[in-house]
């Protein structure tokens, strides 16, 4: 039997992305699509607690399925493992994501909100981005690496409570692959006032990322910046173990 | 100068938890509340890329100002530091949330989101629920913890990068303080499904809670069954280290 991945995203079932990561796998692998109906970015891990959830069918061919969900992210894959999916699924994947997800953007993207439920169901999980927002982005070059990185996951695994975060750089080509840390940065000047002519304030959410570890050489952030693909493993446990040296003083 | 603390939450700015958590802290600090105008659990670290957001102040006393916001529990916070607070806060801290953001929770909790949004901006924070989803819940018991961890905090800080989930059990006393490591569990039976009466179908995120460890006893949801309040250190630093040992047969 094939092996079978589910994919999901947060750009959309009809983004080029998704569709582009459907095409580079489908003769490797039996494809369950289910994604949102239309853009969630930014969703992070959020499900929908108080929506009803709606599955639409958008495509079925030999090997693929495409459904389309009205929820967030993680929605989709929880969806799509309890109520389309036949068998358990080898492998999650997110994206491909139209714009980075490195650095402290795991946080808050919606594409490694699919990873971490993946791996949250202990299924080997990978989220693949591309540096570069456009719609029609060139997702050509990531080719090779996606079609190698998914093989070598369906062969070998991951390790328990462990997915990936892989970035890749807006290139025709590539200098090579890191296995990286996550690098620390802030968003600055993250709001945008705008004056409604109703005569009210509001804002948009808009702001800059200012690397907070320029000097480090070992983060996913230097290798984008210096024309790598940036693996960051990324673990699902949270817990500060380095904190546990504080223990006494806090359960006193 | 008397110290300033952020509050928010997922629950909205009327809830009974964020006004407990008031009251219990306006002695000791300058407070302002920026919470969303209603509930928005299982928000996560989400914000809001597509709406434009509006800021409503509702109280204004001696000590204390609250706004609400139309956006996620990130949004409230990154719209306060940007646009109501005069200064930076010392703390930032989520809820009390009405329910439990124990183990696995802590990746869907929108309490959560707001305290990893203040240590990403490294400000020490902290997250507070309490596993009782009434309206009408009982935060008296916690009253003592919850001033005695917030001093702790505002005079010694947090360190860079680690933010606390404390979580208290449903009851009128607790054992004591325990700091413990993130429990693994898994949510089963996550959508149930119902039929419309137009004839379609439709689900609702409703599942149960599974502890993949029943077996541990230094986790925080078995600290939670034992009577004891848990303190789980939680780190934003999502790398997995131990992945590194793997490093050279990715970059080959």
């Amino acid at each position: 039997m094939r092996p079978l991945i589910l994919i999901s995203n947060d750009d959309g079932y009809q983004a080029k992305g998704i569709r582009s990561l459907t095409a580079m796998l489908e003769d490797i692998a039996d494809i369950i699509v289910c994604a949102p109906d239309d853009a969630r970015s930014g969703f992070s891990c959020a499900f929908s607690a108080t929506i009803p959830l709606k599955l639409t069918l958008r495509e079925k061919r030999e090997g693929v399925t495409v459904y389309s969900c009205n929820g967030a992210p993680v929605d989709c894959v929880k969806m799509a493992l309890q109520n389309i999916c036949e068998r358990r699924p080898d492998m999650i994947i997110g994206g491909i994501n139209h714009g980075d997800n490195a650095s402290v953007n795991a946080h808050y993207s919606g594409t490694m909100g699919v990873t971490i439920e993946g791996c949250l169901k202990y299924i080997p999980s990978v989220a693949y981005s591309l540096c570069d927002h456009r719609e029609d982005a060139d997702f050509e070059p990531l080719r090779p690496y996606i079609r190698k990185f998914t093989e070598k996951v369906l062969k070998e695994g991951l390790p328990k409570g462990i997915c990936l975060n892989v970035n890749f750089p807006a290139a025709k080509a590539f200098k090579g692959v890191k296995v990286c840390r996550m690098g620390f940065g802030s968003w600055q000047n993250e709001t945008t006032k705008c004056h409604h002519p109703r005569g009210y304030d509001y804002w948009w959410m808009v702001g800059h990322y200012h690397n907070d570890e320029p000097e480090a050489t070992d983060t996913d952030r230097w290798a984008l910046d210096n024309g790598y693909v940036a693996i960051t493993p990324t673990e699902i446990d949270l817990t500060a173990y380095e904190f546990m040296s504080q223990k006494e003083s806090w359960e006193e």
